[in-house]
């Protein structure tokens, strides 16, 4: 991490209470009544109150920001106080970060459009409890403790690994949108295990599963975890999962080439207007109604095996086979997903971000 | 998992039991001496006891021998007893598992040859400390055990974190050989982060290094983490890590023929033909006196980028630029990794494995 010196981080935070401060004064100075509130403070309450909200942080403060707000009606601004760390995607460009007051001006007379960001909600059944979050930012468990603050029944584990069928609850929609993407895989402790089949793989067990895509057949997987995002997550985590680098490419096209008896012209431009095409068919608009549901290291064996690595889809269907794994929301909400329950994931309309995209 | 259930995992506990009672009647019949010894109870002592060891497991445990065995003059032999559940790769032929006499046979008669397996050694300097290696099996650790564990030096973070080179502690030799791969990357617990820039992706906080390979420039990467394997280890988590589905293939070749404007006959066994040997490409033999390295997920911006993603090698090296990171050898040991760090890899023909291949 560039400066990831203690002084390093004491430098960035000072730059980011200036650049704070300075949209707090820009809309003071334009007679916008504001409240001010850190992370802890940030609730359901304030999301009420306010007639928008403007995020100041980087594109992690912009996901939080967009956790609680669950009304599409409600207007979510972000400006990037914190350009040397984040990207800023989902931030205004970066320039409106010195000069905000301009961009005040460009939002009053209307020289912007409405950006939606559709959502990812979430139906969880087949637990026999009621679903808890957990946040992961707001307490900074241990590992340890986000375990345990799953834990909030006294189910016997084993009666419910045993269990051939879920438990027949009714699915429960829980109360988040994902703005990014919803990743299921198995959790990273080594708590107890039968001795006997200690799993060898700490930091990476694979996870079992099976998947259903728009009301497909179940098919049985074996993975690094599965990621189903949205046009806005399409260029975050699920980008990094299903990029190829120009390398990988070249080896392709080197072989198929090859095979084929044919010859492609492996310069280095070529090389890399297929990877840029290649890479970009992973992006979609944030606005698109339909999820993009990839694979992460699927592993393929005898007994094994996936059809589709990755696809488009208005709904995907889950159900675990892990021992002891979770839906983590945008990196930052996690729920217990054990042996047996069942998650669904679709598109609703309602369930879009209304932010802006200002005119050039 | 196949027959996840608690009833299933006895099942498979009995056949495992069963399968070992048979190999050792096979030796006792042989006249051999045998000790038989648990996982808890396998040391060094047993090492230097036998005049050849039998490892009766999946290829977990096959890892697990082969990490107390230094020496390349004491042969090991894998017996799949646990087929259901391993592949075994690194084990006899499953047909012996119910036929071990016969493999005894073999063996007494010379009817096979030496298979050695190359593994890779490990440096580490720059911690100040000594290095502990933490066995993630045999001491079952809760990820909160394992970051204690590690943390055996009241040198503050702050302070180590604060430095612009590493501590000049000369480079240490690590008592382990890896068999498959060494893993660096973040550790995944979200302990005490300074609250304004609380990492939110707590399961994939991405890894921070430098590395330069066969003592080449060094490179500054942002990803999930670095895998550096064998021939041995190509077959496992790094083919996991690298290998490309068949839609994959046919989208990069889609997408090279309408650049280049060529046609290529895309039918499902062409496509078929393409991604066995470009997936192929990834293994190598065991005995091979190289290295593979491969950038998992590989984060490209403004501030890093990747020249290459994967390649062979004689020497690498890493320097972590980690808050929490651990270096995870063949799954099983791990050691801390944190700013400042640097861990070289290499291969040395005295780290081989001597393992046997019978003839057919």
């Amino acid at each position: 991490m560039k400066g990831s010196s203690y002084s390093g981080l004491l430098e960035r935070h000072n730059i980011h209470t200036s650049n704070v401060e300075h949209v707090v004064q820009s809309l003071q100075s334009a007679g916008i009544e504001v409240r001010v509130v850190r992370r802890g403070e940030y609730d359901e309450e304030v999301v009420r109150w306010a007639d928008a909200i403007v995020s100041a942080g980087g594109d992690g403060t912009m996901l939080l920001v967009a956790s609680k707000v669950l009304n599409k009606d409600k207007p979510v601004v972000g400006v990037n106080t914190d350009p040397e760390r984040s990207e800023g995607h989902l931030c205004l460009p970066v320039r409106y970060t010195h000069a905000f007051p301009e961009a005040l001006e460009r939002l009053c007379r209307g020289e912007f459009r409405w950006l939606w960001r559709q959502r990812l909600r979430l139906h969880l059944e087949g637990t026999g409890i009621n679903p808890t979050p957990v946040d992961l930012h707001e307490q900074q468990l241990s590992l340890e403790q986000h375990n345990r603050a799953h834990r909030i029944s006294t189910v016997d584990r084993q009666q419910r690994a045993g269990a051939l069928h879920p438990a027949y609850s009714k699915p429960s929609l829980l109360p988040v949108r994902s703005l990014n993407e919803i990743f299921i895989g198995e959790s990273l402790s080594s708590r107890a295990q039968l001795k006997v089949f200690t799993p060898r793989l700490f930091l990476h067990r694979a996870s079992y599963y099976e998947i259903s895509v728009d009301g497909g057949p179940w098919e049985k997987q074996k993975s690094s975890g599965l990621s189903v995002c949205t046009g806005t997550g399409s260029k975050a985590w699920s980008y990094n999962i299903n990029k190829l680098a120009e390398q990988s490419v070249e080896e392709v096209l080197r072989i198929g080439a090859s095979q084929a008896g044919v010859e492609l012209p492996l310069s280095r431009e070529f090389l890399e207007k297929v990877t840029d095409d290649y890479n970009a068919s992973l992006v979609f608009a944030p606005d698109e109604p339909r999820l993009f549901y990839s694979v992460r290291e699927p592993i393929s064996n005898r007994v094994f095996s996936s059809s589709r690595q990755r696809g488009f889809a208005s709904k995907v269907c889950v159900r675990s086979r892990c021992w002891d794994a979770c839906m983590v929301v945008d990196g930052g909400t996690s729920f217990e997903f054990n042996d047996g329950a069942i998650a669904t994931v679709t598109v609703s309309e309602e369930d879009r971000l209304r932010t802006v995209l200002l005119d050039q």
